[in-house]
């Protein structure tokens, strides 16, 4: 596979070098061991026979290609996995080895295994993003820019405001994120614990104990709310990073300039345009996010599973929670960055906010005048005298003042060009801009 | 548009009668009413404004078709809306309606005033489902069935334990749905309450309470997490749905027959073949969710949206957002009949666990032999007798007793032919059946 | 449903006017009857009686609602259709109507006569968008502006070619669909003609021509290929519609203002902010083609479909289907007034040539350099100075000849600033821009 | 990453073999060889350069590793390819490397010629497709069973028939995919062949005549309508290997036993239970073709990219695209050896056509009884019979005969009880299936 040249680069490279074969084995093998230390404490299995399993299994070299060429025959890695463990152990011991599991047992717990780092590395970057941001939007609080709509320059923010709403994806995302429970799977061949009767939940409960696994109610074989749950999870903190990206790539455009992405060295570069540098962490979070919502469809269309195990359904689900995971953990480093280090030009937010001379001001004009020319007059005045502001590059507030004098004379007098001007003035037109920074703060760091 | 063919056919039909263009305009119209009286609480609007308004406005007849063609030239109904409305006011109303709000505002916050009775709904009907399920696992808490895998036959379960596993899918999806808050939306051209200052998150709050909506932290015209833990939430819901029609279906077919769709007259006729009786609840509902499916994709991919305002990316929410909705309901209203009245067939389910001569029962066989012949030996016995005593037609612990006597005769002495035979009997090896049964109740009902 | 706010505004007005509930039922009755036909000059109905059951039902008000409403009990549209049209025929009659099929051959083959019609309306929209491209193209084969890779300047275009590349998406995606058979649905109840032997295919053949439908090899019950060419064809199309969108709204932003959507009464219009100028009709057509994909994703999770009749897979694809065309129709009407009358503004694209100070001009003057200073000095020269005349605001030629002085004397002599002047022209470097033009040109009128 | 035990089993071996990170080095080191060359012949390199480079790069070391850590700061693999490669070269020669092109030509290019032996592998499995659907419906021409609309016995077709049915979705997918061209990709920084001029779109086809590619009309970069074409061409042989799947699944279920995947040792193996043989190669496809939808769903996503590059848009079809293909290239393999080693039970068809006591025949039964008691009369008694006699276990025409003689005996002598076991006969109502496999086998063949 080139995923090492089109889909790693997207992952975090941390995650990828702990989450591999080799990784999903142990997985598999902690299952299997902590259920037969389970059972053995229930007396299902004989006193020391878990400990001995260990001790065989534990250093046993578990030979990672012929369990991967065994799932072509079996479905699943479970069951070359168990046959290599089973013939690692002396006789006496192979019976108790994966007793009363069932394959999705083994591998449904192990990816729940898998990801249980992978969402604590989560949790930790978006915190690292949650402080990031607030430090931005604080430094930010009264930074006047333009809040553009449909792509158009509409009227003033603040860069405070905007890293405030970009905080509050995150972190809405990361709540949600953060009540996801990952259960162990523990229901034997058809869910229901066969020849093990009431042990069969006790065992489970145990298992989940052991494992640092939530304990579901029953197992879940087939009720995949647990993975719908995860993965829609997952997607949401894609959306809320990817929002983040969207937004920087916008604003860094050339004629727009506002922010840039952190420099470092060879970053952003083109291979034929010197001059270049490219928003490359917002194409790698994009990259990585579009495809996490692929994965996500993955999941929502496998949510029902037949009867009492899946028919593909179920095996559609691995590599797409693996990988989103994985997707979304590089997204997030490269978010943490861009919050942690984004260059932000207050000088061209002013620039951009003076490029319609004033004319965005049009709506707090347009207010002002009201009350002297009705509702609609003044509106239309107000749009079309920015319109003729921005077509003679002049300031607005002069051509407003102009055809009040020249349309209106009789009201004229009754609107000073001092006021005109506050009214048109940007930086006091800013609304509740920094209330929003402080209960956003407040909200990020104490609720 | 052919809608009322073959798409209405799938919802719920009183959804349908109560969500429709009117009330879409009503919820408008309560929106702005309800700012103007938040605005006149707070000073913002003269004293009385807000009733005159309501009294203006409360019975005026919008024209829908008008709004409809306006929607071409503004994107949304809003603009066209408040354009009618303003002309229905008294001059000097006219600048207090709408006052502060962007389209967004009305089209968001009156979106979640439509969906919150459907949120209601959803809610009772998964409560209704919960309660048939209740009853209907606890009929059968003790009606063997065989469990099926990959869709084979696989080992005994009861069919108590399959209706719990259904009822907890739907309850986690209950559950999550009902933890979904629908926030106002209140923030403004840019979304930082230009020209309200402090009053802006004021005016927020208060406007939420007043409505009924959940007070955001912020204004989130471009932070669409509440829209993607809604639009999850719809979807967890039609995989749980799903899954049980899924179910249904399958052990309906000619051959298993094991349940049955209540009959109701004239429902399941073929228009062909008189003596077919279709599952036709589960068609419904697995239509209706697919389409739920794509709807949430449309979603997942729209939850990045642009600087202060989607392009498109926002427009594209709203026909999923409401059609997810009342398909949803749709299916939660078949699914509720299908719970309520399935005919269950225990001498079905009896016939079709007896069908391989016992042979399901291989791996209790297999437990049962291996102290005596070896894991490896016992497994192949039990798997060659299976397939032996399938072909043969002969019963599963005759053909096993005759091959132990034959092949293994030292050890046959060890085994009785009353082990063999209860341990090839599925009424005796139900697992945990009973005990998921009860733990389903208690976790349903109590917690 | 309040369609008629959310998703109407995005279809086709004409499109929706003709393909609504009423149109089904005329195509389904257009099916039945043709078939009557069909088999009356096979022999299989008696001599006129197809004429005879065309005088009763062409005219007979089919009751919208009470087939609505059958479609709860039966799953489709077909059944209750046929119920009310055997019951408005004489009784002698009433066994030759619907004689032979079943509900999936009438509701399918409806679908695709409601289907035609809009197909000859996307190719004439996408006909009419490739004339208007063409001449836009030719216009502006001349005109220079910035192409932008990552969304940063990058080096000189023209506006010619983009529009080339924009008429080539769409005119492939055209062609596609243009290769798109919509064939007739008919196979009775299994699909094999159960009852008609050799002249159930001959039916078949004879059905699609007299209907003017694809006669396909075989019924395709569950073969949905036909319906997953058709669906990705339309989503083909809409991902070219949204990719001009994207584009025309990119350039559209204030600071770039590069292009604007043709003026027209009231449209773009805000409801807050009277100087603004919404791209409405990219929104529009963003809003539409992002459903498409949504409705796309589910006829592809559908085209696995059980059997000899799907079970929600079939009952899944109605809305997407017919909602996709419509949404499409939309989107083109829109995309075809955008590229007729596009206003385009040459000197802001002179303008955001110049943004730079010539700095995007970086990569020509290092392939000028290269000879004379090695290709890594170059670079980093060309480079380097780009950042400094941005800065500085100085042009870009001045600096680098400033630049070569001091810092690399001993060549300096080797390159005139005439040189550097002409290298660094964005108008002289527009590569194959004007043959691409001509290329595309010849491609989209003769090929 | 585990994708070894979790995504790799699911594609094709030898594909994985072939499709490896160094043979993407491969293929972008053939595009900058073949445009040396090409630019050669032009006289744009000098004479005899693209040989020596081809010497000193075709047995360079490039280093993955290096390469795909340099990803993280250019966004994609062909920039640090570019410097390694340049690195490698004498210094004459470094500029003539890569001279032209950007890192999405590369990109681009490369990937299309790690796809081009994938789709001849791909046709070349379903051409072994067709050829074994072809042996196996003729084989089964008359091989009656029972056809299933909505999961019900409905009347009777042969198994040659539904073979005919797979094999046509499957050929369907195959000339789809095969119209499919992949394009070489060559623009330069902005598509516009920079620098080159009219040369530009010269080099481009000859570029795409070495490496025997497809030439587009222009440059593709933003246009990716040939991407979108491909993807859902792929998706489409997925849906039709998911019929296939879906169908052997069903069949296979232990009730009907229709038919039996075909064996192998260890394959279909339970981990713990010895006598089930799950329908594994239908897991595995329907596993693999279920992610393929979920790519498909990234690229229907990703159609609309901005301006002259993607900004994630591009970067997030790189795996999508290159799984999809390996995904479905595992998948097909699997069908093959479906179809190749079906097992078919023909007694068990017969078994299952009798289920019902012959109730599946009410339709033509009913046809019969039509003109004796009229249409719902008829329909009536023919349904009442059928429910009769599957509660009775009693011979349908029996059961028939003796409600006319007790309820009808006015029209009693007029339908002979022969004639009401021929028309409840299933092998005699086989309908067209006959000729439909005629039908098919000519078109699969010659056309």
């Amino acid at each position: 596979m080139p995923a090492a040249l089109i889909q790693h680069p997207f992952m975090s490279q941390p995650a990828l070098a702990e989450c591999h074969a080799k990784a999903m084995i142990d997985a598999m093998l902690a299952f299997e061991l902590a259920l037969a230390e389970v059972q053995e404490a229930r007396g299902a299995v004989p006193e020391g026979a878990s400990a001995e399993m260990r001790r065989a299994l534990e250093s046993h070299p578990f030979d990672v290609e012929t369990i991967a060429a065994g799932i072509a025959s079996g479905g699943n890695a479970a069951i070359p996995f168990v046959k290599q463990g089973r013939a690692a152990l002396p006789n006496e011991l192979k019976r108790y080895f994966h007793q009363g599991a069932t394959s999705q047992d083994v591998v449904d717990s192990a990816l729940m295994l898998l990801l249980q780092p992978r969402l604590v590395a989560l949790d930790a970057l978006l915190v690292r993003c949650r402080a990031a941001a607030i430090e931005l939007m604080q430094a930010h609080e009264n930074t006047p820019m333009v809040g553009r709509t449909l792509m158009q320059q509409a009227l003033p923010i603040t860069f405070g405001v905007k890293v405030a709403h970009w905080a509050l994806g995150l972190e809405q995302a990361r709540r949600r994120l953060a009540g996801i429970a990952l259960p162990v799977q523990f229901g034997g061949a058809v869910g229901v614990h066969s020849g093990w009767d009431d042990l069969g939940l006790d065992f489970m409960d145990a298992l989940a104990e052991r494992l640092g696994l939530a304990a579901p109610v029953l197992p879940w074989h087939t009720d995949r709310q647990p993975i719908h749950a995860l993965g829609t999870a997952l997607d949401a903190v894609a959306g809320a990073a990817e929002k983040l990206a969207l937004d920087v790539a916008l604003l860094t455009q050339t004629e727009l300039g506002e922010v840039a992405e952190p420099t470092a060295p060879g970053m952003g570069e083109s291979s034929s345009m010197p001059h270049k540098r490219n928003p490359v962490r917002c194409a790698l979070i994009r990259g990585a996010t579009r495809q996490v919502h692929g994965h996500a469809s993955v999941l929502l269309n496998a949510t029902a599973q037949p009867l009492e195990r899946g028919l593909g359904e179920w095996h559609a689900e691995w590599a797409p929670l693996i990988d989103s995971a994985l997707l979304l953990e590089g997204a997030l480093e490269q978010a943490a960055v861009l919050l942690e280090g984004l260059e932000v030009y207050p000088e061209a937010m002013q620039r951009n906010l003076a490029a319609t001379g004033g004319g965005i001001m049009a709506e707090p004009v347009s207010r002002l005048l009201a009350p002297v020319l009705g509702q609609d007059v003044a509106q239309g005045l107000s749009a079309e005298a920015a319109e003729a502001a921005r077509l003679a590059g002049q300031p607005y507030a002069q051509v407003l003042h102009e055809r009040l004098l020249a349309e209106h004379g009789e009201v004229a007098g009754r609107v000073e060009r001092a006021e005109l001007e506050r009214a048109s003035d940007p930086a006091l037109y800013l609304g509740s801009s920094r209330q929003q920074v402080q209960r956003a703060v407040h909200w990020l760091a104490h609720e």
